[in-house]
């Protein structure tokens, strides 16, 4: 007979950001077994009764354990199987998401820590493996597209959001290529009047995403 | 409480082939409710007494229903909601997969149906919304790998090669720069002594996949 059978349904949230120039994820003290008072990526179980669909599940599961809606949030990969959650078998629907770093800092929720994705611990299930995929993901997706834009926070300087693409890619990137990369993009637009000291060198213009792309992502024909 | 909510958890999997020069999709005659005896993407319910996972599971759905291990499985995106079953709050972990059209045609399985992707009836469930899907995918990825050679069977002209290209992209490619793109790609090899007769042309080389990339593409730094 061909009949459904028990599985845990859960969705699992990989929450990043730029901390120090560095990505990081976002992980959630556990508040019970399995994996009690353990650090795993936000995540819970899907509330049929409540929930519409996974994204919505997401969205709901990152209120209450981060109270955040971060501004981009997509789904990265489903992870299944028989051997990841030690209650039985088991299907994560898992999404990623960006955020301004100081929108996680001023939320100041005691239970979240911020850790950078190359200097992580053994996770709980096989949440290393998901935020590996994120990395990949997000690694992928910068070279070509204004993804990288929504770790940056409303306002940003060029200089900043050349440090937050290098974080996302994993390398340098030549100052006036990318820029013209930036241009190309056409997502960015200067908020006038507004400038960042720079140190010793003169302000920056600060920048914001123009409204149309605050939702959307634009890609490059060629990649940075 | 937080408990597990029932959930359908299903895999569906749209298996692609290139027949008549366009890209086609292959559909299953339902065997029973919900709309028993329509077509629609093979799939059906993970059964965790023995699929290790999802892959495991889309794996043996398709020997089930179509008896074939297409050379290229991945997974595409997972489809969620109380809306899209009526049987209930369901989970289809969806993925796509390429195959030579002669192996399908030879499995002669009554109950498969061939469509073309761009001339389909409304299916049950949301199965154009998970075809869609695959085809953006796919489209995406002909751009720049070695993706639609999985849909060439074992030996191949580069003309014919082209063709499935073309119907993958949905637009024609100039022969030399499709050819100096394949040469960049480096995934084929010339079969020694193998030609296809081509008309009133001169017979074609045939070519293969390299056994290195059999089961792993390959990508270009820019693409098409």
């Amino acid at each position: 007979m061909d009949i459904p059978q028990p599985i845990i349904s859960t969705v699992d949230i990989v929450l990043l950001l730029i901390k120090d120039e560095r990505l990081c994820v976002t992980l959630s003290k556990r508040d019970k077994d399995p994996y009690e008072n353990q650090e795993a990526l936000p995540g819970g179980y899907i509330h049929a009764e409540e929930d519409r669909d996974c994204l919505d599940a997401a969205v709901r599961i990152l209120r209450q354990k981060t109270g955040l809606l971060p501004p981009y949030l997509e789904q990265l990969k489903t992870f299944t199987g028989a051997a990841r959650d030690p209650r039985g078998w088991s299907i994560s629907v898992a999404y990623f998401a960006l955020v301004d770093a100081d929108l996680i800092l001023s939320s100041a929720n005691p239970g979240l820590t911020i850790c950078p994705v190359d200097a992580l611990r053994r996770l709980p299930f096989d949440h290393n493996e998901i935020i590996a995929a994120a990395v990949d993901r997000i690694r992928n997706k910068s070279q070509y597209s204004s993804l990288p834009c929504y770790l940056a926070g409303e306002t940003f300087s060029l200089p900043r959001l050349q440090k937050i693409y290098e974080a996302c890619l994993g390398e340098a990137l030549h100052k006036v290529s990318f820029r013209r990369k930036m241009d190309e993009l056409g997502v960015l637009e200067a908020v006038p009047g507004q400038t960042e000291s720079a140190g010793a060198h003169r302000p920056a213009q600060m920048y914001r995403l123009k409204s149309e792309f605050k939702n959307q992502l634009k890609l490059l024909v060629r990649g940075l």
